[in-house]
């Protein structure tokens, strides 16, 4: 007989079927006894009667034990009283893989268990069917960006995460032992984008692992997290990038309320489809925190508590969960980023429930602008002679962007800590499993 | 006026344009020149005639260089004797970006630039709009095989690519200072698949890179290379897991033809659209590479040569370019794989024009055999207890794959070197850019 996934199960009553799976809850009474199966589409009661049940699975089920793997052999019947409208009346069963007890940890809806110890046996904890689904929808989000990014234009790149090159500050690169010879663990794609970009490709995409050798021990960092990067030339100014994005999440959160049903039903998420996100240059952004009490200086960037705060606004004044900052402070944006004509940077945050998932800028591709800017930072750019190069042999005006994967699961499914939308993070504390 | 891509000028006759690109070519005569435009779309004659073009521009175009970023204003015209069969009558140009001259390399279609050279000009050299079309089909594989394993009801997974544990042999790992404590780059998410197949998720999916230590200097090992990996529960056996790569591979080749129809014009490949593959054990791979005068004893693994020669056996027998060989020797398998009944192992490569691109086997799921055949290997699985946890909790019968994203990418397109397959390969000898 074929395996028939509980998912499908609602369609054939009257039917006798094969399921597969573990073991999710168990009470034997000496003539009844109830096992929830679950299996990778959900979870469905199963009954042993006393006489309806082969006389030897109803014994063998005494020795069964919570998240062991069985096979059972049973008949699709209507009941009205259970959750599922439905449950299976079991003919035979088969243990498969028995399950030590007890668990080390409690994977159940009721549990108590502190996210460390989830984590030490994160695959106990993913059987729970909650928590699987936000890895479900983790994976939905990849796909759609793959999709989306693919249909218009964008050439999937894989550039290399242990490189001796580098844009950004050297203070938080985690260092390989290569040969003998020290080299890096990339902490972003940057130069990479731009150098395809300028390498004919004009709009590239990256989705693959970052690595900051920080040592933050906050809700929102790892060490170790999934970028979505892409970057595209020909643009006019940031505000292509800005309209693009929209586009993006617009489809992403469309993608999702129709291929996450179940899993949004489970973590109890109704996503909002957005169309135009409003756009707040960062002084009126610091101008509304003010007026909540919130200070900064003009050349500040935000701290995660203004952040929040302001997620919290736009919400009750536009009811939209993202908002744009834009023209960031020189002060607080890279050298590579493009200056306005007020001196501030044609860059831009994007902040999703209060929590910034990326930041974006127009790049400065004209060399000579770029190597003063450099300068203003205390940078050389002889010291940066491969990043440099890009801008020597033709370069179009671009501009693009770098999201974490990990914070745009965590904001849309609103989870409090982002190790929640990651299977095994890494930070300072944090090597295994 | 909007931006056309060169791509789509043909539907165009007629109509004045706005192009942006790269000068991939240049001669000045006295009363005309001509340009040949390269967007990312294709390249394009464009013609300046003295008279025609503004004066401005006209003049302006002595000092243009190969590789600098242009826009054009133009007429679109039929032109039976140029290859594209129509052109583009400049009415003004304006200059973006001025390269410098000379190249540091020749990224024409006659260039004799050695790979290395190439290497280190990689951004010019994926400009030549063949080597661009190697990467535009690569990325089209990836999306192809998100989709197709998606649809199938696998999930997404990212992994830690820094990580304390593995199953291979530990002397092929990077070492990693992580705040001072040793951390080692993934070479393989084997552990993490397994985990997430014993964590509910049945079936699991990641596209990665991976790291291997390993001082070859090939035309086929890398340091860091993009794995294709999957892993699925409640097989029957490994035969499951062919005939999946038969449907994925089917689907990918079929999709590749419909989707990159002038990248694969450029690169002059026609895909053969494979459905059952031939499926050789590998006493009978050795009985026919014997006949060929090529002999190997029972315990041994086909090298290189072997492989190849293979390849055009079935070539010229089956006419496949895919080929699985099974039932390889235990001695040749690590610990973990299922053995048969005859003690080999529920294992098989998948070789693709004779280079083998994946290994897939049924794991061993029963956690006490799992441990003897550890000990046959010398291994200690009490050394080995997070991979062990796996096995304790119940865990459904399971197998996979991984496959090389670059030799996929290679063999399909019949490239010389993988090197030819990856933007910035890494080997002991390259670490940048």
């Amino acid at each position: 007989m074929e395996r028939t996934l509980i998912k499908d199960l609602s369609a054939k009553v009257g039917q006798e079927v094969l399921l597969k799976g573990w073991i999710q809850e168990l009470r034997n009474l000496s003539k009844i006894k109830f096992l929830i199966l679950r299996d990778r589409t959900g979870d469905m009661q199963t009954v042993a009667f006393n006489g309806d049940t082969e006389e030897d699975s109803f014994k063998a089920i005494d020795d069964f034990t919570k998240e062991s793997v069985i096979e059972i052999v049973g008949l699709v019947k209507e009941n009205k009283t259970s959750r599922w409208g439905i449950e299976i009346g079991i003919k035979s069963v088969k243990m498969v893989s028995l399950s030590e007890v007890p668990l080390p940890i409690d994977n159940s809806d009721k549990s108590q268990t502190n996210i460390d110890k989830r984590l030490d046996f994160r695959f106990l904890d993913t059987r729970n069917l909650k928590t699987q689904s936000i890895f479900k929808v983790r994976g939905k989000i990849t796909k759609s960006c793959v999709n989306f990014l693919d249909a218009n234009g964008f050439t999937n790149i894989h550039t290399p995460k242990i490189t001796t090159l580098g844009v950004e500050s050297g203070a938080e690169l985690f260092k390989v032992d290569y040969f003998g010879k020290p080299i890096f663990l990339s902490q972003s794609p940057q130069i990479y984008k731009q150098m395809f970009v300028a390498g004919g490709f004009e709009r590239v995409y990256e989705i693959a692992p970052v690595f900051r050798a920080e040592k933050s021990h906050t809700t929102r960092h790892l060490t170790e997290f999934t970028g979505v990067d892409f970057e595209m030339a020909f643009i006019k100014d940031e505000t292509e990038i800005m309209d693009f994005i929209e586009k993006m999440f617009t489809n992403l959160l469309t993608n999702l309320k129709e291929e996450c049903v179940g899993e949004l039903k489970t973590l109890e998420v109704e996503p909002i489809i957005p169309e135009k996100f409003p756009r707040l240059t960062m002084k009126e952004a610091k101008e509304m925190l003010k007026e909540k009490g919130k200070t900064y200086s003009d050349d500040e960037d935000l701290d995660a508590e203004g952040e929040m705060l302001l997620g919290g606004i736009i919400k009750e004044k536009f009811g939209s969960e993202f908002v744009f900052i834009t023209k960031f402070p020189w002060a607080v944006r890279p050298f590579y980023h493009m200056k306005d004509e007020l001196g501030d940077t044609k860059s831009f945050d994007l902040l999703f429930n209060g929590v910034e998932i990326c930041t974006g800028a127009q790049r400065e591709h004209r060399y000579e602008i770029l190597k003063q800017q450099a300068a203003e930072k205390g940078l050389d750019m002889k010291e940066m002679e491969k990043y440099g190069e890009i801008f020597r042999y033709g370069c179009p005006p671009h501009g693009g962007v770098g999201f974490g994967l990990d914070r745009i699961t965590q904001r849309f499914l609103n989870l409090e800590n982002v190790r929640e939308a990651v299977l095994l993070p890494r930070d300072p504390e944090r090597m295994d499993p």
